[in-house]
């Protein structure tokens, strides 16, 4: 019980006006830094600008790699390796969400590989190398700005897996609340579902003992995310709100919470499926699936966990029976995702059918069974997508 | 607002039979090991030998410092940098609490440096360079197993200052909880009161602004030990509270309750006076010194403050005034510290008397005022003392 292995390295700057430590944080790498975005928007609230005075004026050389997509491809991590081969580059510059920052850690190691970048998602090469990653945050939701994961997908063979690896860890990240005063509402909801999804699935809803003192922290930041989304969704320019979220998503998967128990990310490896078949946003997938995961797995083992969810984070009424509680709680996260943040609630609306769920089914569970608070068959994770249209 | 650096590198091994790992870390850094420990009591525990099987099993040259003091003296941190200088040491390891840990992220600093290692701890000279330190915690209290801190005792001019530093932090820290099964019930409530005025001092009594996500954090370690410090104290070998306690205490100082605010530890300052000239046992200054010092800030600006600690740790009624409330708060902290873990509660009955009050205070001011939640004059810190008796 409570055996574990921490650490976290990342250096954090956070606030406003922290970029002037940029060029000294990436000159102690070395003087050529491939800039990598995605499509555009750090060009639109100034931030672009703003990263290329201070990369000029430390006198670094910069190359740039832009349109990295959301749910980034393995073809585009070629790319990027491709040109830290050709440019010779020092250090990697990240500057988005984490979709961007994802793509740029699996660059930092396909630059140190001689085949497809897919070799190392998929562990038929092994990751020995890789280049030291700054990033520079502009969406609150992955936690990939303080951690060592990166999602990457294959859309020839619709797949999306996770690279996880030490050597990924970004060496700084700067994390200015005001960069994502211009994240939209809806991608703020998504976020707000992401960081959600985070504590439920490494491992706040477990079957396993957990450290009395991290439950509650898993707890509070819970609660900060149930505070302040709204409030950034409905106020983008509130410091206060942004910035809680923002630290919210980097603690939520920064490895403190996940200490002492068991991963099992039911919930993110059925996500995974949505988005590598449809190109969904990730947080999307997770909010529609969660309150459906809830629902499913909802029995006398699991209506515990879920009422005193309820109660601790939603005022449900304690008197109330485990099963009724756990209800009710489902109801409340429900509502919060599709009304209160105003998500899409069915795959069905954002356009998905059942026409590939079988299979997807099969995929999320690797031919075996999905681990998790329970653990889930092909059919059941049929019968949980189902319960999505 | 908000603006701040977070890193905290040490990597945790927690849990039982993790020191399997310990000779593998170690050599990472070289072969020869300087041994830093106590007063005997790892042997007592049967840690001393495992920790010595390992280190064979690893083929280590290992050198030893035992007999370190509570309140770590200068003159060891010599004793211990000269072993360092004449035997090229490559690598140190602290077994024991605080002090030792602490004297041995002396002893790493004044490796490299051919004075007093006073000049070190009082910046009359800098630190340049520091040997690898890798600890295994046996008393959960000071948070040194996981930050950058020393305190270091000066007997000869009766001075305990701290010596913070990057290279000081620890590369490897082995938190098992049954090596405190041996911590006394006193020491095991020194060590609350410890962790505790850490969360106080840094800064959960703030008059800043605090991130609410923190705050609510910091609420929850204070729960924490506030839950488990008791089942401590009555049953030693509780594996669940002894771990709990354990994690509290590395988290109440390991740098990410302090983001976002100021550090003013009061309490401490004043305390570290009476621990450099009775050389009394640094939780119990604490107890005695928080509540006396709450009582004597206590006024219209402090009391929302010390009411909702109240409210939200030990449940005083919400519908208190201010000022009720606050007072109530107190009264709950004292009966935990004096009833409940059963600390002694007054100066006089550790034979503390007043006569050193008037140079301790001016001390603890530096000859100007305290800084913290309310900055205190000599004065204030001298009638906080007169409070004690």
């Amino acid at each position: 019980m409570y055996n574990f292995v921490f650490q976290n390295t990342t250096k954090i700057y956070f606030g406003e006006n922290q970029l002037e430590h940029l060029g000294e944080e990436l000159k102690q790498y070395g003087t050529r830094v491939l800039l990598t975005y995605g499509g555009g928007s750090i060009k639109k609230i100034g931030l672009y600008d703003k990263v290329m005075d201070e990369l000029k004026k430390t006198g670094l050389t910069v190359f740039e790699l832009s349109g990295i997509e959301p749910n980034p491809r393995h073809t585009t991590v070629n790319k990027g390796a491709d040109i830290c081969k050709k440019e010779n580059i020092d250090v990697l510059l990240a500057v988005g969400g984490g979709s961007t920052i994802d793509c740029t850690k699996a660059i930092s190691a396909a630059a140190f590989y001689d085949g497809d970048s897919w070799d190392l998602v998929t562990h038929k090469a092994p990751v020995t190398k890789a280049l030291p990653i700054v990033t520079i945050l502009t969406l609150s939701a992955t936690g990939s700005e303080m951690d060592s994961a990166a999602v990457i997908s294959n859309l020839d063979t619709n797949e999306k897996y996770g690279l996880i690896h030490p050597l990924l860890q970004p060496k700084v990240s700067f994390l200015d609340p005001a960069n994502t005063y211009s994240v939209s509402a809806f991608q703020t909801a998504c976020g707000a579902a992401d960081i959600l999804s985070h504590i439920f699935d490494c491992f706040y809803f477990t079957a396993s003992k957990k450290m009395d003192m991290v439950d509650r922290v898993m707890e509070d930041v819970i609660k900060t995310v149930v505070k302040y989304a709204p409030i950034a969704v409905k106020e983008p320019e509130n410091y206060e709100a942004r910035a809680n979220l923002m630290w919210a998503s980097s603690w939520a998967l920064n490895g403190f919470l996940t200490t002492g128990g068991f991963q099992a990310p039911s919930c993110h490896a059925m996500e995974h499926e949505l988005s590598a078949f449809y190109d969904i946003t990730h947080g999307l997938g997770l909010a529609i699936l969660t309150p459906r995961w809830m629902e499913y797995i909802l029995d006398e083992s699991s209506a515990p966990q879920f009422k005193k969810f309820g109660v601790n984070i939603f005022g449900v009424d304690e008197s109330l029976s485990d099963m009724e509680g756990a209800e009710r709680a489902i109801e409340c996260l429900s509502d919060f995702l599709f009304k209160t943040l105003g998500l899409q609630s069915t795959l069905t609306e954002i356009g998905i059918d059942d026409k590939k769920f079988k299979v997807m089914a099969k995929k999320a569970c690797r031919g075996d069974v999905l681990q998790g608070f329970k653990a889930l068959t092909p059919e059941d994770v049929e019968n949980i997508f189902r319960m999505c249209l």
